[in-house]
Order: structure tokens, then sequence, then C-alpha cells
């Protein structure tokens, strides 16, 4: 998935108003991806992170004022890539049921490409905790809608609300992270972790009688 | 629950010898957990953990020799006490279902009681990577011998594997981080997130028809 695709940088101080401001502004977020993904927060730097964008220190400072504002606004954009990764796995027509197989099959090969993504989220736990918390929060309500829509379509049922949509989260998040990041490549595949978790989601682990 | 009960501080250079001996580890353990809790690793300090303990600065010497040394020691002490709340909870005879259902619930009372686990157990990804690991397949382990003795019981299906072990394991821990921790106590109880997420391994969340 291309990550230069829709809105970039809710987060950053001041939104570029030229093409090249914009790629410039991208290259800072893709160099602080690599820089905090390798070094961590506390370890990584400004310079390293201007260093690998191949930037100069002061187009740092016109979008951002610290390594603090980057990283928030970096978290912002990796929901947006979470987001789009899930949105991009779909296409029309399909059952719900369908809808939530792709959206987790689209967030494993997302996660797979972009192994730094849990270890940067994780990490704003401790150096940004209203950013981990919204990024979870902005995710289940979407996953909250998705079931609201496919109980109004009769293929879910009703009732369901927070408590699933938070399980469902909790199950996909834990599929990325034993799968997707430490998964060897050779041992498992997206299709087949998105089946397992499809078939939980549509009949439970009941045998059948 | 008890903290003081069952076996402690795997991670302890130094077992104690003593009753005295094993009362101090144990005060160590329980003022690094409010230490690291409130703290984090990085702001926390030995002398910290000491003086909220009562104890000398020489007697933590005795059983470990880093702040690193009792950071390992506590995130292997706190799988433990996850371990023992959740086989607390079992009675005898359940079914398979009944088991999943009230190890969830002894999970999520215990987080409610113990809401600097999720920190502590979530910076070991930082602070030490292999008990961060370790905590996780552990615990995905135990969940792939319930769902192996539940088919060998007839109640579940053939064929569950990793997946749905690590499955069951995030939305555990997903719900957990909703509700015990960010959940506001008279927001939710205990026994109707588990009827929920029981629910959903029982029949999945399709409309029966």
């Amino acid at each position: 998935m291309e990550q230069g695709s829709g809105k970039i940088a809710d987060g950053a101080e001041k939104q570029p108003r030229t093409e090249r401001g914009r790629k410039t502004l991208r290259k800072l977020l893709d160099a602080a991806t690599i820089e905090f993904g390798e070094r961590g927060f506390h370890e990584a730097s400004i310079s390293g992170i201007t260093r690998r964008a191949g930037v100069a220190l002061g187009s740092f400072y016109t979008y951002f004022d610290s390594k603090d504002a980057i990283f928030r606004a970096l978290v912002s954009d990796m929901s947006d890539s979470v987001k789009r990764a899930a949105r991009d796995a779909l296409t029309e027509p399909m059952t719900a049921f369908e809808v939530e197989k792709a959206a987790l099959r689209g967030f494993l090969e997302f996660a797979s490409e972009h192994k730094e993504i849990y270890r940067i989220i994780d990490e704003a736990e401790f150096v940004d905790p209203a950013s981990y918390r919204t990024h979870y929060e902005t995710i289940a309500a979407r996953i909250r809608d998705r079931l609201q829509q496919g109980a109004d379509r009769g293929e879910f049922r009703d009732g369901l609300g927070e408590a699933h949509a938070w399980a469902i989260m909790g199950m996909n998040v834990f599929l990325g992270l034993r799968f997707a990041i430490w998964g060897e490549a050779d041992d498992w595949s997206a299709d087949d972790v998105a089946d397992a978790a499809s078939d939980l989601l549509r009949t439970g682990i009941a045998r059948q009688r």
C-alpha cells in the first residue's frame, strides 16, 4: 500500500501548501517511522530523522516543533494507514462477513510490510497515551459501525456492541502480532489466518451437532 | 487474589532460603509493581523501590543486581499472577465453554484490581522483549491446551489451533484494556463482558436462522 495516498499528518503543526512541501512532510514521516521503529522514542533524534529523510534541519521545524510533535503526527498517520489498508481490501459487493475477513487480511498484509507499526503504536502508550487510546477507540468505533450495518442487513445478530467490537479488534491485533510480526514468512498466509478468524466469527468454536 | 501465593520471582538471581527472606523479596516485587507502574521503567529507580518496600538497599542487592533484573523478575511474577487469577476462577465440574468464560472473568477481575499490569507488561516490549514474547507465548500455549481438551471432550470442534488461541487471547487482552483498565467501575461488569465473549465463542456473531 502506498503510504503517500490520502490526507497526511493531521498532527503536523503546519500543513504544507505546495506539492514540494507535501513531499518533504511525507519524507519526514517515513524517516520518522524508521528512526522511531529502529531506535525507540527515547533514543531517536530529530537529526536522525532529517538525515534519513535527506532534508535540512530547518525543514523539520517548518512542520514540527519537537520530537514529541512528530511522534504524535506519526501515530495519527499510522492510524490512517491502518484504516486505509483495511478499507482498500474491500470490494463491492461483499457480505458483512466478507468485509470483516477482507479487513483483517488487509491489515495482516499491511502489518507484515510495515512491521514497525506495532512498536510505534505500542510505544505511544508511554510517550503519548492520548494518541494510543484514540488509535484503538477509533478502530473500535469503525468495527461497531460495521457490526451495526451487518445487523441491519440481517447477517449479524442483534445486540452486538462495544464488547464485541473490542473482542474483534483484539483478535485482529494479536493475530497480527503472532503472524505478521513474529511469524516466519513461510509459516503462515494472510488467507489462512483470516479464514480461521472468519470461521470463529461465523460459527464460534463449538462442535456442530 | 493474594499475590504472595505460589512460587515467586523465578527471575530473582537468588532465591530466599528463609521465610523472612521470602517476605522481603515479596515486598520488593510489590514495591517494584508500584514504582514501575507509576513512573515507568526509565524514571523508576532502585532507591524508589527499596523506599516503597521499606527495606535496606543492601537487601535489594541480595536478590537482584540491577533495575533490569527486578523488572524481568516482575514480568515473570505477573505472568504467574495472571495464570493463577484465571486458574483460581475455575471450579469443578465445568464445561469447556464455562472454563473459557471463568478464565476471562477471573482475568478481568484481576486486571481491574491490578491496573498497573498492562503498563508493565506492555513496557516489557521495549525494556525486555524476550520476556514480553514469552508472556504471550505462554498464555497462548495454555489456551491451545484448553482448546484441545475441549475438542477431546467433544465440545469444541476439531481443527482449532494456533490462530484460534491467539484470537481468543487477543479478545481477552483487549476486553481487559477497554473495561478493566479504561472503563469506569459503574460502567461494566466482569459477568457481562465475559458473557459477551462467551456467546461469541459459542455461536459466533451470525444471526441464527
